[in-house]
């Protein structure tokens, strides 16, 4: 299980600070605090980036490699902001991404094929909406999965979300669970190996407070990983979930068992 | 998922001492501060008992009950001990266990259908070993099933135990992973929805800390419960370790979700 840091996002406001102000520092700074941490790839989220969407992501990116050599996904809905992200990335580079929305079918699938990059698809319907039950969200991965493949996309190159949901939703823990069930099966429902991530922040969304949040993260990354989850996006400066995401690492990998979870 | 204290075992001193003044005293706080702690259950484990075995159970029995009223798990080879336990016990009772060595299968299941009472079955070879493969497993589970229902055990009288292994013998990792996949595909292989109960102290056997034995312990629990473990064996005096315990019973449950885990 990777571990990317989803630290850097334009809704933290030193962050939201350094890209109006162009300043690299507190950025460079972060990102060197989330690699000390354990991040093993870096999630550039800049929100939609409606003005200047393709400078503000090139500095972005270069400054993010300049601190250190990790992938870099370029999280923005904005596909001039991606084409820019990809042109300026020099290492490793994913789209994250695209989903059933015809705009972003049209948009950003494309520039993953054109590139050979790995591109995150969002199981969410074509208006955007978290399905609402288990056998839905098997049908839009089927359907996701064709699309993407018959646009000219490799298996390989294809990370499936199943978009976990905020606990507190009505039907918040059911429908995480049928997330867990469905990480587990999606090799089988698509006949190839396809990788998962799963955004780990959302769980907690509206948490009262940072134990709460810690507790029910560190509770479900676990139960992720288990499942077989490729890819967990998470914030990593929390030490305590951090811990556990590379303890469960450990546990689900094949390695000779060492009490120091790295 | 319910959560069963095994404080109460003959190795920690404190037990040992006051069971052999026959003083109920430290036994009875023990069990309080389990109960406080929020165990739903007490695992008396006594060790083999192999002089006045029956004596000794029923004054442990007894004074269990004087403390709360929560089901009771006889936790002992010897099954005169057993016999006695069944006696003095007043309220929800359990024999843990059996497996499919002939002396356990002779003396301890007839016992349980005697008495009509939950017995735990272990998934150990004839030769008392833990099974090598998971298909080793499977085998022992289908032939460890059998053996009680013919025998007349009702298949809700019976909570499977798959024997978790500490994670550091040579193949803990996968052996333990193995065990996820058995307590899952459990209800399938024996087309009943027999439940299941883990040992969660056997996997950090041999922790070099107390930390450690908290992480490794804390990252499993939230695998096992969301693999449908019914029944956590566990010390319920780590607070870190209890907290996730009751966050997992609640993501895999069909509550309202509440911050505050319960």
């Amino acid at each position: 299980m990777l571990l990317v840091a989803d630290n850097l996002r334009i809704t933290q406001p030193a962050v939201a600070d350094a890209l109006a102000r162009r300043d690299p520092g507190p950025i460079r700074a972060l990102v060197l605090r989330c690699a000390a941490a354990g991040a093993q790839a870096i999630d550039i989220n800049p929100g939609p980036l409606s003005r200047n969407g393709a400078a503000q992501m090139r500095f972005l990116v270069e400054t993010v490699q300049r601190a250190c050599s990790l992938p870099i996904l370029l999280d923005t809905t904005n596909p001039e902001a991606v084409a820019a992200g990809l042109a300026a990335a020099q290492g490793r580079v994913l789209i994250n991404g695209f989903s059933l929305e015809p705009h972003k079918l049209r948009q950003m699938l494309p520039q993953a094929i054109a590139f050979g990059v790995e591109i995150v698809g969002y199981l969410l319907t074509e208006r955007s909406q978290v399905p609402s039950t288990l056998e839905a969200r098997m049908e839009i991965a089927v359907t996701l999965y064709q699309a993407a493949t018959e646009a000219g996309l490799k298996a390989e190159q294809l990370i499936i979300d199943p978009v976990m949901v905020p606990l507190t939703w009505e039907d918040g823990l059911r429908r995480n669970r049928e997330a867990l069930t469905l990480i587990r099966r999606l090799p089988e429902l698509l006949g190839v190996p396809v990788r998962t991530i799963a955004g780990i922040s959302n769980l907690t969304s509206g948490a009262p407070d940072v134990r709460r949040r810690t507790l029910f993260q560190s509770t479900y990354l676990p139960m992720l990983a288990a499942a077989g989850l490729d890819m967990a996006l998470m914030e990593v400066s929390d030490g305590v979930t951090m811990q556990v995401a590379k303890a469960s690492r450990l546990l689900t990998t094949d390695a000779i068992f060492a009490w120091d979870a790295h």
